[in-house]
């Protein structure tokens, strides 16, 4: 569980060879970093008098800033959960026609398993993004900026998770599986561009 | 020490209403991920017989990208202990006029030594951000991603850290003082826009 590693620790095993973890659980704990940011602005707006009028809108962000925080969390060990199974798949023996076909069909099952996580990781990462909107406009301008950091957080991991999809996808061969999750990317992207900019300008304008 | 933290224990604090760990340490702790990922593709690059023709380049890449990591791992904390600093200042009593002098005086202080940690940081990750084009064009295909999500982290943290300048210098009234920084920012950000995108795409190239 890396929620009980330290970062030193996790930064290392991170900058060693070893294939886990990997850029997929960066993304997730670029996430939760971002989701925690979030929480912490809501956390200094509600039950603040002047902030009373914002206030059930600070205290809903809260806590879906802080749901998010631990799936991303849980997200960091899943990823390198079902890397770790896709690495042992493809470190099966492919010495006779029925190893290879084993090997073959394990890679392809758990491909489309090691795709999953990256897809829950850029939807979690884009659910995040969008509270960030709504944060820089009611959050306490005292800590305003971490929102703009938040959506920055938000922003990398999405796009992040969606790298370690492309590479994923790129291994498996049931075309209707890769066209599904080639539609659900392009759903989570469309027309979201400019958020991180307009929220950007929101934020730098309560500096 | 935040590198002997856990990450659970990091993202409650961050969470919470306490002013630290703040959106400048997140800052660093993104550039010490990208700068860890760098080292991680390094590894799995040198000492391989088929990349031997860009072994020197990696080995560079390596040893500049660990210590990268190591200076941005203590940027996580310094930041913290600057904005403490500086916080206590704000908390001092402002009863008198000595004590109103006082109290300014040392926030302008402060401030001006909680700008240079971000600018650190700043620097840090555009230098980083420098390595992921070598990266991208030296480093092992197989572990390619990452080095795309290196680049996203040091992008995130480069802006996160700027924003964290943006806003100490907003409480700065030294104007030469606040002109140099504006001057130090500009250099890093001048012509760099599409840095990030052109290494994506040598990434995406390589999938």
């Amino acid at each position: 569980m890396y929620a009980q590693t330290t970062i030193g620790d996790f930064l290392d095993r991170l900058g060693s060879k070893a294939s886990t973890p990997g850029g997929g659980s960066v993304a997730a704990l670029s996430g939760a970093l971002g989701a925690a940011l979030v929480s912490m602005v809501c956390n200094l707006t509600v039950g603040k008098e002047k902030f009373k009028d914002v206030e059930p809108v600070a205290q809903r962000l809260l806590n879906r800033a802080d749901e998010l925080r631990a799936e991303l969390t849980k997200l960091i060990d899943d990823d390198t959960k079902v890397l770790g199974d896709l690495m042992e798949a493809y470190g099966l023996p492919r010495n006779t026609d029925e190893e290879k076909q084993k090997r073959t069909a394990l890679i392809q099952e758990r491909s489309k398993i090691a795709c999953g996580v990256p897809i829950r990781i850029a939807r979690a990462c884009n659910h995040l993004r969008n509270l960030t909107v709504e944060g820089a406009k009611v959050g306490n301008p005292m800590a305003i900026s971490d929102i703009g950091v938040a959506v920055l957080m938000a922003e990398a991991g999405l796009h992040a998770a969606l790298l370690n999809v492309d590479i994923n996808i790129g291994a498996i061969k049931d075309a209707a599986f890769v066209e599904g999750v080639k539609q659900q990317v392009a759903q989570m992207v469309a027309g979201r561009s400019e958020m991180k900019e307009s929220v950007l300008a929101e934020v730098k304008s309560k500096l």
